[in-house]
């Protein structure tokens, strides 16, 4: 069983793809084709909020550029940070003259490039501040690169991006967008790796009475295999960790994310969703929120993520504020 | 390579998937366990939509329940039409006391089951009509049960729930639904055909070098296989046929459905409608509007479906009207 793509080259994937997503969407989104950056249709006057990182995980971030989101968001390579010179590019399009806040997924390449577009943004006197994204509890160490950045984006996107369009300014937006990041841990696992476009064969090979735990989102190993076992089983393996390194207790507050990683149904993240709901309400964790769909993929992984964040009031206004993109609205 | 899901029981998928789903969106959606079906959480006096059909085929029907589209959605068990029983119970759930439309893709068994359900609730004084979709251009033949309804579906849903809500009438909701039926076609192709939940094989084997060209939304085999190729000419193998088959000519405009199957990355699906926009531009074909996304699957498959409706003003203004459902928001 091989698996292929609908591509025409695979060195234009990207950019193709691009190009689709703007004809889908002309009134919420611009696509610049070169240096490749997505913003919005209609620019607010507000801090500006970009994102981005190696493409492959769509709709992130492309598809959370519009009000109540992103300003601007800039996707590399599949699986590649994007450069810095398209970054600086992103931030002076997004730019209106109040500060530019940068979510970044905490990977080498996408540091190191969003640093440096930073830094040649503030020599051109735009206030930049930097939120890092560090939720992948599976990579938790203490030395390395620290934490990977996954799906827990998608929260500090959304939060901040609330708070932005109500006026909020750069340094209470990064201050908030590290209290979100404080405040969520992620973990996923994967029943079937990805396959890199133009490929035949997922990245690794499982059999089939294995599962690879806390797998990264560019078809990484996980930290090790696991038995297969019923969705309840594996949602507990996944959530248990969760509560335990936030220090969650009975009457807390969580938004959640069920997040499918690429080829998982949405009858399956629904199975999923109540087994999170049903293990957090024995726990007397209150389910505030759910995000449940796939939100942040790894290609055509099968597999699911499983994103806590701990709430407040304040969080849940601000996530229930609308949004209008092209991959989120309400 | 086996395949594998996020499943307890198989028997007991589907009524877990719905509780998930009624946990995600308690404000949206109230899903009624015995008999299944879903219905919005806060009913609006206007006459009721009704669908279903196998399940499998998420979002499709309960991701559609709620204001500007669907009043009650009937999930049967995989790939499988529910009850009369239960389409009879959702009638009763969904009628507000100004007649219930039933939108039913043409399946015998859904044909047969909405059929005895009407006639049950039209013994009870429940004005009712039905809407028969039939879009598939694959299935097109003189004699048999006639095309199967796949993704155009989806637009008769949004156009009829647009209309409903602005006060038309149960026969003007049912002749605007068979015009956007007749106006519809759709063709899909698939690169992996789906797994039934438990299962762990594909429910045929395709070779690297081939694809199922015309293939349904269940798994069944489509009118033949052909050679794999570049996304340019697979859009293009679906698209000619549809635009010849609705006789679509210079200067008239289509809404586009390109529809991702279950396991079709959502960059492919981009590409995907690149490509179909730039073939509609050189035939002149004006593509007023585009829906991009995994909307009616078919389990994991990996495929598309493409559909064109040819769309005149009323139906694009009734396309572009508000909609807040779990699956589409706008």
């Amino acid at each position: 069983m091989s698996v292929r793509q609908f591509i025409n080259d695979p060195d234009d994937f990207v950019a193709e793809a691009l190009r689709g997503l703007q004809l889908a969407h002309p009134a919420l989104v611009r696509c610049n084709p070169d240096p490749a950056y997505v913003v919005r249709a209609e620019p607010t006057p507000k801090v500006a909020l970009v994102s981005g990182g190696g493409s492959g995980h769509e709709p992130l971030h492309t598809g959370f550029v519009g009000a109540g989101m992103l300003d601007a968001a800039v996707p590399g390579a599949v699986f590649a940070s994007p450069t810095a010179f398209q970054i600086r590019a992103a931030i002076g399009a997004a730019d209106q003259g109040r500060g530019v806040l940068l979510i970044v997924k905490n990977y080498t390449g996408d540091v190191l490039n969003f640093t440096i577009a930073a830094e040649l943004a503030r020599e051109d006197g735009i206030e930049v501040e930097i939120v890092l994204v560090d939720d992948d509890l599976a990579t938790e160490s203490d030395d390395g690169p620290g934490r990977r950045g996954t799906a827990a984006v998608v929260a500090v996107e959304k939060i901040c991006g609330a708070a932005a369009e109500q006026g909020a300014k750069l340094s209470e937006l990064a201050d908030l967008g590290r209290r979100v990041v404080g405040s969520a841990r992620t973990l996923a696992l994967a029943l079937q790796s990805c396959t890199h476009p133009g490929q035949t064969r997922p990245s690794f090979d499982l059999a089939a009475d294995e599962v690879e735990f806390g797998v990264g989102i560019h078809g990484e190993h996980g930290v090790g295999r696991r038995p297969f076992g019923p969705a309840r089983e594996l949602v507990t393996e996944l959530t248990t960790p969760l509560v335990a390194e936030l220090g969650l207790v009975r009457g807390e507050k969580v938004i959640a994310l069920v997040n499918g990683l690429g080829s998982t149904h949405a009858l399956e993240l629904s199975v999923a969703h109540r087994e999170l709901a049903e293990l957090l309400e024995g726990l007397g964790i209150d389910l505030a929120r759910s995000l449940v769909g796939p939100y942040v993929t790894a290609l055509d992984m099968r597999g699911l993520s499983i994103t806590l964040v701990r709430a407040d009031d304040e969080l849940l206004d601000l996530w229930d504020a609308p949004v209008r993109t092209p991959a989120l609205t309400w």
